[in-house]
């Protein structure tokens, strides 16, 4: 993995991906103590940074591969990343989605054209279901972050950031990134290295699954100890990628650690002053600049919002939580 | 009035005021059957399109009159425009809200430095305390709509639409704005006229509250029956402005009138769709791109999101209701 690649995806995907804006809120910056500004994947098309891997990864492909279509695993904003991806190429996208996915995952997932397999969490052999459809099917497999054209097109986000922070004369800042896998995480930070390098990404998980944060300090590939889903669904894996850790450990600095409950409060926060949907697991990054900022250094922190698909009933509830 | 002060206004502004994207749903143009664009006015400082007007007249003082400050009366969106407006400059703002306005609205208007004077609706006499103390402070008033700086900058916004849109190919749309006293409606009517002449403003209102729409039809300013508030807080005037309606009488296309429940499912599709937060006020123009097709033309539609200032409560009462 190197910059070319980044770069190679980003004039591939440029026509059909969003370059999402850099917002910032004055009453944010007041309550972080420091100079705050957003990165709002939500934005993207099919509300999260999903889109920019799923296309990368579909349009890097040979066209007669592509034209058998793809299959995905996820149980959400990769699913519709990959779906409408596919749907851009008029191929077929197969998505196989465990059947506790948000709703609204599962309903734009098959609005973009997809067919949806459901399968039981802890009954299924998931992974079987996927070799037996992809054989039948010829289905090329989207993987949803250990894979080069995936980092790839997830570090254009990188590559906007480097840039719009430069035009406002920002060099040197922390970047604090929703880390599952790893994908976003490592693509931004790839970017950075090349384009800004006095910014540092840094990871931010959810408590329980702190995988990323573990593996920085230990220098290994650690695991969380469940894989029962939680509040960040988006977020949730079990350790980091075989492809993503080593970029991650050479480039990112320390991890930090949210609740769910600032989660929900920073939810609260971009509703009230961003006007913005965040998801609980998109939500992390701000939640780390807001409420962890005795853990950051610079004066300056940009935070991606990694997507915005929620479910009504669980964005009620963070506005029922609020803020304070 | 006349482009030049629009392009003036911009010159002014450019450097405090946020451009906004222009976004889009692929599931959105599905449920419209035409293409719809969205001008995310919500995304904009302090939540709406006011802090353009707000920034635009503030900006245009005289130095010496600036500095002893600004008054205003506003509900909730003006008011916060004018208070950061106010606080960009260093001068001190006054603004006169009415005591039932929208709790999240008042308190940012405080947060952004503003000294709220709150008054009861149908008791006290709003205009002759802002007379008393603008006398005592020499303080300069900022009408929310009828001043042609006020238009000047929310044509800002129109300026935006014109080379997005541009960008995009579009030259022929039927722009859709939320209507209150008019100052965002002609303004953008304005800045299409000089700058995209195939496209066309129509002004959106909500079911009680349509005297722009009977103005335009009666060639007259119309009166609303009543001026008690409805959901639609933002965009709840008497009638069309004196300066405003001029403006929209020569260049509007006719004006649509939405329902409250239709304002409150578009504000669930922005949910669900764009990840955006739209009050109620701020959610007409996609509620009649996506529910009055059949009053529209073009094949595609460029909505305003005007604001996005809206109590969690209300929010959440949108979110039970649903989109269908």
């Amino acid at each position: 993995m190197n910059i070319d690649r980044i770069e190679a995806a980003r004039d591939r995907i440029k026509s059909a991906v969003r370059r999402t804006p850099l917002l910032s809120a004055p009453l944010l910056d007041e309550i972080a103590g420091r100079r705050v500004l957003v990165k709002p994947e939500c934005l993207q098309l099919t509300g999260s940074f999903k889109f920019r891997g799923g296309m990368s990864a579909v349009s890097a492909l040979p066209e007669d591969v592509r034209a058998r279509g793809v299959i995905a695993f996820s149980s959400g904003n990769h699913a519709q990343g990959v779906a409408l991806a596919a749907r851009r190429f008029g191929v077929p996208a197969v998505i196989i989605m465990p059947s506790d996915a948000p709703a609204m995952k599962i309903a734009n997932t098959r609005a973009y054209g997809a067919e949806v397999v459901l399968y039981d969490r802890g009954v299924d052999d998931r992974d079987a279901l996927g070799d037996r459809l992809s054989a039948e099917r010829g289905l090329t497999l989207i993987r949803p972050f250990d894979d080069p054209e995936v980092i790839a097109g997830q570090g254009t986000c990188g590559l906007e950031i480097a840039e719009q922070a430069a035009a406002l004369g920002i060099t040197r800042a922390e970047v604090l990134t929703c880390c599952g896998g790893g994908g976003l995480t490592s693509g931004i930070a790839l970017a950075l290295e090349a384009h800004a390098p006095a910014m540092r990404a840094r990871p931010v998980e959810p408590e329980g699954y702190d995988d990323t944060t573990r593996s920085l300090r230990s220098g290994q590939r650690e695991r969380n100890a469940t894989e029962a889903g939680g509040l960040c669904d988006a977020i949730l894996t079990p350790s980091p990628g075989a492809l993503t850790f080593p970029i991650l450990h050479r480039l990112c600095g320390p991890g930090v650690v949210v609740s769910d409950d600032e989660a929900l409060r920073a939810m609260a926060l971009a509703f009230a002053h961003l006007k913005l949907v965040a998801e609980p697991g998109g939500a992390v990054a701000l939640a780390a600049a807001l409420f962890h900022g005795a853990e950051l250094e610079c004066d300056t922190v940009i935070c991606t919002i990694s997507g915005g698909n929620v479910d009504a009933e669980v964005f009620a509830r963070a506005l029922a939580r609020g803020p304070d």
